[in-house]
């Protein structure tokens, strides 16, 4: 079936990209090099996507899609298990596309499509993590004073989920975007997240998620710093 | 007296340096658009600072040195007022070299010396959190269980510090980043720091917080995201 052909070609392209953007930081991968990766011509390269935005864009979009579905799933949230098991989807998502993240403001300041979207995307997941507050705590806010609160909680975890993987990437530069660090950094991210939560939770789920961090516990610990 | 010329010269630079770094950005900026806007030969810059980077790591010695200074005023802090004076002029020392935090990844990914140097800034800025919060707290962690909150609550805490500024960036990549925002986006990120220990504190201290709190409302809401 060659007419598949150019369709899997754009697909491995993106692959590729992807893992490299990861791996080194998109301001420091160049199209020449994706191409010479790739084992293709820089002209092929070209046909199928004609600047390196291209690329960013097409992968933001993969990555808008799915997080906004995961976010909805937020809503499914019932107890403790199931919110751990939410912040580590999110976590593993954000990971996967993680150069996104690495230089979110590099690439905000150089390309209008995630300068756009990129508020919707924090201000959606603002409002997801408002709702899990508001289900693990499972009481309305008292007060006023109790709803900014929350709305300031939610806000400050937003801002973990966002910058987790920047914190660890600049307590261990050489190792904290390579693959095998992915299974404890996004624990110690999800764990981070409960931890601040935590203390708004009443008794019993509080007590439920004491048990689960001890579970996790060896892994959860800081990474040392070794610059 | 001439001979103070160059040392003169050389500050001047270095304003203007950081004037440019924090409003496009250090990787938007060259050693062309540094001279132009000085009005001096690119060869006078030259003498100057050999390199881009050379200025990056002036002005990272410069920051680096206020910023140990200030971590030390930490042991200081008696009470509320305090902790928000003290991380309210944090904040201020951030927004000041606001650049380095803009672009952190990135500025790590091809300088050594911020590669070496900024490990140990967020280590100190985590040993100084945890100190603040256990004089906030002015109990001694009651067993490993407390201790280890208390530790990811510091941890916690130094992500808010190092990536409230990108975070309003993100919301709003237009005008985060320019002075007339600097007042309120201090204020947001003391805030949320603040609510953040606000659960942990005993209810006195918590009571003078939110007091405090209360002062501040009208300036630490949200700013909203306007692509």
């Amino acid at each position: 079936m060659p007419r598949k052909a150019p369709r899997r070609t754009a697909e491995r392209i993106l692959g590729t990209t992807l893992e490299l953007f990861n791996r080194f930081g998109e301001p420091n991968v160049s199209t020449t090099l994706i191409s010479a990766e790739l084992r293709i011509s820089p002209g092929n390269l070209y046909y199928h996507f004609p600047s390196k935005d291209e690329l960013v864009n097409t992968l933001f979009d993969q990555f808008e899609g799915q997080l906004f579905e995961l976010l909805g799933a937020s809503e499914g949230v019932r107890d403790i298990e199931d919110a751990w098991f939410f912040l580590h989807s999110l976590f593993e998502l954000i990971w996967e596309y993680r150069f996104l993240y690495r230089d979110l403001n590099h690439l905000l300041s150089r390309n209008r499509r995630l300068e756009t979207h990129f508020p919707a995307i924090l201000m959606r997941k603002r409002a997801a993590l408002r709702g899990l507050l508001d289900t693990l705590i499972d009481r309305p806010a008292a007060n006023a004073t109790d709803e900014h609160a929350r709305d300031a909680v939610a806000a400050s975890t937003v801002v973990l989920l966002t910058y987790w993987l920047s914190y660890e990437y600049v307590l261990q530069p050489r190792s904290a975007m390579e693959p095998e660090n992915a299974q404890d950094a996004l624990l110690r991210g999800a764990y981070h997240v409960l931890e601040l939560l935590a203390p708004h939770l009443s008794e019993e789920p509080r007590q439920h998620l004491r048990a689960l961090i001890e579970v996790y516990r060896p892994a959860v610990h800081e990474p040392p710093a070794t610059p």
